[in-house]
Order: C-alpha cells, then structure tokens, then sequence
C-alpha cells in the first residue's frame, strides 16, 4: 500500500440559495473579475443576471468572455490569459460545466505566464502560479469544480490533452443542483457516464490500497446508478440532480486515489476521439468502457471484476467468478445503453477504422499505457475494433 | 434537503515515511514550536526522537508540554496556553491521539486570548482565532485530526464539554498507521466503538439527505466492522491499521453531514459518564448506542435500522421491517461485547443508579436534545437503566 497526500482544500457551497456569498468570496482576491462561460445557456436559466447581482452588489468590475466551447480550444485559453493581463484580473469566475471550469484554468495560468498557454501541454512548462479560480457549476460531470486538471483541444494539433496542476485547484464552488435542471436528458446521460468512468479508471486496480475507498467508489457507483434515470425523467428532482452533483465533484477530486498508482486508460482513449470527432466526451467513453473491460478480464483481473458486479450491481456471489464477471460487464453495458439510452458502436457516432492507427498510437504516447492492464497501441487498436 | 457549506482544507500526509516533510510543513508557520504529548508512549515507540530528529533538521526551536492526560483537562489547557504566551509559540505540534490532540487545539485558542481558557465551555466565549495547529496521530478514534472540535473535562465542575471551531482545524496532520502498532487490543476496540458511534450519531437520521453519504457511511462501518479484529488479532497488520486510521478522519470531519442537521444523542450521554467516572470514552459509547437504539426504535424510525441491518451487516431483506430492525441492534451487539469483548453493563464498569438524574440533566443541558428523536432527562435517564 502506498503512502499519500491528501491536499483538496476547495471550499464548497453546496445546494440552493448559496450565491448570497458569491461577492463576499470573490472580494477575498481582489476588485477585477473575468465572468468566463459557454455559450448563454446560463443566461436562459436566469443565472448570469443572479450572478451579475451579486457582483455587482459587493462593488467587484466585471470583465467578461464568453463563447467558451464544449471540448474547449486553446485559442479560448488564449484569449483569455490576454484579457486577465491586459485587464489586471485579480479572480476568474467560471459558471458553466467541466468545459468552461477548464479552460479557465489554464486562463488563470497563462495570465501568470509570458509564453503560449499551448506550451503548458506541448513542452509541459511549468505551473508554477495561476490566479485564483471561483466557480459555478451547471453540469454534473467531469469534477472540473473540484479537481486541480483541465482538458484543452488544439484543434491545428488535432490535440486534446488534459493536465493536472495544484495552482488551478480551484478557491471555492458553488455546486446549487437546481443549475442543472435544465440539463437534457442525453447531456444528462453523458455526464453520468464521464463519471462512471472517473471512478471505474481507479476502482479497477491490482495493486492493494485501502478497503474503504473501495467501499467509497462502489456508493458513488450505485448513486450514479440510482439516480441518472431519474434525473433524466424527472429534470427538476433535487435529490437526484444532488446526488449526481456531489458524486460528481467526489468521483474525481483526488480522494478515493488513496495511494493507488496507476494511469488511467480509457479517459486518453476517449480524448483522441472527441479530439478527432468533436465528440461528446461522456458518449465515447460510455461506448469504450464495457470493451476496454472485456479485454482486460482475465483470471488475474477477475477478482475486481467479480468485487464490482456484486458490490455495485447486486449480482449473486454464489456463481463461478468467471461467469459474475461476464454478468457485470453485461450490467453496466445495460446501463449506458439500455437505461440511459446512449449509443453503443462507433458505428453510430460516425468512428471510422482509419483512423484507429493515429488514434492508437497518440492514446498510449506511442508507448504503453501503464493502467488496469499495459496496453499498448495494438492493444487500443484491438480495442477500438471491439467498439465498432 | 438542507444547503451546507463543505471546507475542510486539512492537508494530510497518509502513509509510512512522510515525517520527512514535518520540519517543512511547520516552518511555514514559524520557528517556535510547542510539542505536546501524553504520558509517554511516544518514547517507547521512538516516535518522540523522529519528530525531534525531523524539526531540529529544520533548525526550529521546540517547547515542550507533556503529561496530557486522557480525558483532557482545563488545567493542561492552561498550561499549554501561558507557554505559547510565555515562549511566543508560533505553532503547536500535537503528537498523540484525540486527547492531546483535543487539548492542543484549545491551547492554540487560549493562546490568543486574555480570559481563562475555561471560559469557552463555561460562558461559550468566541473563538476568534488560534495559533496552527499540526499533529501527528497515534490512535485512530476521535477524528481530532481533521476536524475543528475538541472535548476538555473540568474535575472541579465535573463537566466535560465539547465544542467545535474552524480556527481549531488542524492545518497538517502525520497519519502513519504504523505508528499505532502498540495500541492494545482493548484501546482498538474503544476506538473503534468511538468511529461507529461519530457514524452512527449522523447517520441515524430521519430527514432527508444525501443517499450519496449513506452509502459513504455504511461503508465506513463495515470498514471498522472488517478490520477492527484484525488489528486486535495482529496488530501490526498495516492494512487493518490504515483502514481503520483513514476511516477515523472522515467518521467526523464533517464531510458526511451533508446538509443534515440533528443534535448528537450518545456522545452527550456519555460525556457526562466519563465526566464522573473517567472511564474510556469508546467504550462508554459502546454500552450506550445499542441500548440507545432500542429505545428509538418505532415505527416511525424503522427504515432507517432496515437500511443499517441489510447494508451494513448484510442482514436478509425480505423479512418484516422491524425484525430486520432488532437483528440489526442484536448484530451491533455482537460486533461491541463479543467481536471486540467490550464490556456490556454499567455495572460492570461501576457506574451508579445514584448518579443517573444528574448525568441525564446534564446530558439535556435540562431541555431536550434533538437528535434521532428527541430525548429529555426522563428518556436518558431510561436508556442509563437500560445499560444496565
């Protein structure tokens, strides 16, 4: 078992009625604001005028940049690092999902910085600082609110690299679930698969850590399980749209890591697709996880697979090991695909097999991919067949 | 569902050899340090001469206070505090388990302030502000380590009282499981009657929450339930030990509150046992709750012991509710006085009849504690007879 740290100290404001202390927050890192978010949908929900209020009350200048995209585009980064440096921006306010939340990141960072926010990921230069970040979430999915990592496309590249670093964790999130009510049902879907994925990319691990992060990972598992398709149906359930939120930011901050070590494989699989595609991210990754499961299973990995079908799914323990694992797989493809409705082959999102090599080969860095099991550009390929 | 706030910005050094970033850690805050500790078991385990070894590398000036008692008093409180004022004390540095941990953090309050330390519990004078606070953990139980409250009983009044602060948050803990190795059987167990009561008081609840932290709950008790006899059996056991240690932080940090608000029941009971009769807190809290449990236990709470029993114990389903409801008591009962051998009865710890009606007024504070149902004198006087 390896040792840790534990370091997350983003304080949350969690449920509705919190934006009272948006001003209050803000005003602890200065006058100057950049307001980041995507493209108006928090206007429709009345959002942007209750965040202008609040700024505006505690006397902070607003600056604004809008038009941020889902998969976000260094060029968005860009713009913005400029508008904080030409502006002198003490704090960034991001109120949109995970593609908003990260591309403002690297904003905050490349504000800091005098050379291209691109060579934050093409010659990974150093995040040494970044400006404080303050954020309101409206989409239940990728832990962007409570993570130090943001995902940026270049689309000149054909790009799509993620990167952690401890200056962007951010200040403080507001997490109200009512923001999300008007979520649809598909981006609702998405999200919950994103988060899956967040956990899945960690639970499924040799390496021993610590029992209880298990038990941790298989009660976010079955909160996503329990409550997406409710959500779906019933847009406006706050205890559902909670759940989801709080599972959400806990999947992916960092905690139920313990000390387990390993990287993560379908997340840089499914980032050379939406790199390529444009797709959304939650989607691809629905579509490759029960595959990338089914060809790590063998009988030295049943045993997790056989943990997770019974602890997450239910299945009766008192079969063969090899058969409960085949039953979990079967469960949770079940689950993307029958109950929350998503596509399942590449086929049907418009994938096309020649460009499995290029996508292969950037997933693993043209190396192998140390995760649940190695996998190597063949393996991905062999992969992404499955997905066809 | 209510609204809460989440901030719980303790960085935390999990696993062997992190000691090594003491020295670091604690200069942030200054060059004088007060160590505080116990009554020695410290030396035994030659975990005073690392941390000495590791803050004189950095070139600190350490203080001492040792002798800390279990059950920590005003009077160390008092003395901790006039030594940060004596030696301008720039930070704490508590080295023990939830006791001096518990007294450090009143220290660093009493540093700050001119009127006697006492006055906190006796008048609830305000905590504006306290010197930082860093521990290294030996006993996992309290939670001290990553939480904002401590509890100092006065022999003089013969109270014991509880309080919490967020200035009094710790600003690093050490956990290495390692060092609770020497823990006996006896003081593992009273740990960890004390983790599943801090869980308990939480989860048995009747307003709605987060289902989320239900299922974080559950299986932090069936964390405990799994490796507390292993740690007793094999003390050093690192995994049994580092389950149990992590499990004991996020018992009571707050996190899985969520936005429930409910008074504590046992621990306000028992605080008034170990007031007058200095016994182990956790096993206090053992005779209590199960005894505690029967009494709530109606219609009206059913669900939620059908949801204990068959979550955390695995108890069958599909059987009437409230039988399901007292096999979850009796499986309790099991796990505290066999599993652990604890002890079942008052009588068997000397606790008297005659003190009941003042230990119950004082538990109500002579109202009503609004807990998992609202208990007033007559009611705790009850579960003190049913203790038996």
């Amino acid at each position: 078992m390896n040792s840790f740290v534990y370091d997350i100290p983003v304080k949350v404001y969690f449920g509705e009625n919190q934006l009272c202390h948006l001003g209050a927050e803000l005003s602890r890192y200065g006058k100057r604001v950049l307001l980041t978010y995507g493209g108006g949908s928090i206007k429709k929900i009345g959002l942007y005028d209750a965040v202008m209020d609040e700024v505006k009350k505690a006397g902070l200048e607003v600056f604004e940049l809008s038009g941020i995209e889902p998969n976000p585009r260094i060029d968005s980064v860009r713009q913005g690092a400029q508008i904080c440096k030409d502006e002198k921006i003490d704090v960034l306010l991001a109120v949109g999902g995970g593609s908003t939340i990260d591309a403002t990141k690297w904003m905050a960072a490349g504000a800091c910085v005098d050379f291209d926010p691109w060579e934050f990921f093409s010659r990974w230069a150093p995040v040494e600082k970044a400006l404080p970040i303050v954020t309101v979430l409206t989409l239940s999915a990728t832990g962007s609110e409570m993570d130090a990592g943001g995902v940026i496309s270049n689309p000149e590249t054909k790009d799509k690299i993620g990167r952690m670093a401890s200056p962007l964790l951010p200040k403080v999130s507001f997490l109200d679930p009512s923001n999300t009510y008007t979520v649809s049902p598909y981006q609702t879907a998405c999200g919950a698969a994103d988060m899956m994925s967040h956990i899945m990319e960690v639970y499924f691990n040799m390496s021993q850590d610590l029992f209880m992060l298990d038990c941790f990972m298989e009660g976010m598992m079955r909160t996503i399980i329990r409550y997406t398709p409710i959500a779906m149906k019933d847009p406006t359930n706050y205890e559902a749209r909670a759940n989801l939120m709080w599972t959400s930011s806990w999947a992916i901050n960092g905690f139920v890591n313990g000390g387990k070590q390993q990287a993560w494989s379908c997340h840089p699989m499914e980032h050379e697709l939406s790199a390529i595609y444009d797709i959304t991210h939650g989607l691809g990754l629905a579509i490759l996880t029960p595959r990338w499961l089914e060809y790590c299973l063998d009988e030295t990995t049943v045993s997790k697979y056989v943990q997770f079908g019974v602890n997450v799914f239910g299945i009766d323990a008192n079969q063969e090991p090899m058969a409960i694992a085949k039953q979990s797989i079967e469960k949770l493809s079940e689950f993307l695909f029958d109950v929350l409705g998503l596509k399942r082959t590449f086929t049907e999102v418009g994938i096309r097999v020649e460009d499995f090599p290029v996508m292969a080969r950037k997933a693993c860095g043209g190396d192998v991919l140390q995760g649940f099991k190695p996998i190597a550009q063949s393996d991905i390929e062999e992969i992404f067949k499955m997905c066809l």
